[in-house]
């Protein structure tokens, strides 16, 4: 196995730092874009899909930039789903459920 | 408070039933509609929006459903956000950052 | 179905409190307690044991709670298996590992 | 910031191996170990504390082991927690909410 590919889905909760966290949650769409990784946004994450250390690389940063403005803590839930029989993408995943509707 | 609104999110993996799972997840989908909650359907689950009650009496009957196809096992994550300082939709929450960016 | 069994994995976090949680987890313990729940602490979040309808009507009583603590936003991150093949507890759970340790 | 700490909480399901994931959880149990991690099995997942890099290490080298003993899917959910305040240990988050009890 040389590059492990992942799709996963993250969502961030900076702990401290008040009741609006949207300005701290677009700053991790910025982290994740910087990384050139394929992301989506929805209403309670951020669907990831990439290589594995590429992707993970970027959750540290992500927990990284939260501290560095100022949240002096972070939480966050990570889902990750790996697969070896076939190649599948985030598009493929919701297809193959549409499909079935 | 009468009636709490949340933003959930949900995955569901059914256990025991192959690697295949794409037809599980569209009868998930079809109870959460039946349910008329507002959903969406992403890469790594579904959002949920509605009364509390609702979004999880939709949620066990997902769990049921899938034993009634024949999982022996199902496993969850949900992630339920509730707030009473204002009123947010999933739309709201997606603007707020994309706001932001 | 009469009942259906679950166990779950229950972590909540208010939002815009602060950065010390441990007294709204402190009073997510008690409510699940008084629910006369099996539960049991753990660094990242409470394991819960019992019926279905039970442990969620617990679980939407800590988001109740937590507000009427002061918590102007509440999220949280739930696992729930449930399975149809057998009668398993939580304690089952770890002894299956710990024997093939 | 040199190493940054954190506490996290990892289940893993390998999906496509039937029914029985127990020798599965006990393969990853012996990961973390040999990483030579602090972790606590629960009946949920484990809790686990080290190094950001050194736990997600392990967490990859999870979803290699259970593809390599013939798991064509796994999907893990990880909550992480990090902060900047102060050290914290598992057993000082725990004992921090017992006190409140």
């Amino acid at each position: 196995m040389d590059q492990m590919k992942v799709i996963a889905d993250l969502s961030v909760i900076p702990i401290g730092v008040g009741v609006s966290l949207s300005k701290y949650v677009a700053a991790c769409e910025k982290v994740l874009n910087e990384a050139e990784l394929d992301i989506k946004l929805h209403a309670y994450g951020t669907n990831i899909e990439g290589d594995w250390d590429a992707v993970f690389a970027a959750i540290k940063r992500c927990h990284e930039v939260l501290h560095e403005m100022g949240a002096p803590r972070v939480s966050c839930v990570i889902k990750a789903g790996t697969r070896t029989d076939r190649k599948q993408t985030m598009d493929d995943k919701i297809e193959s459920v549409k499909k079935k509707l």
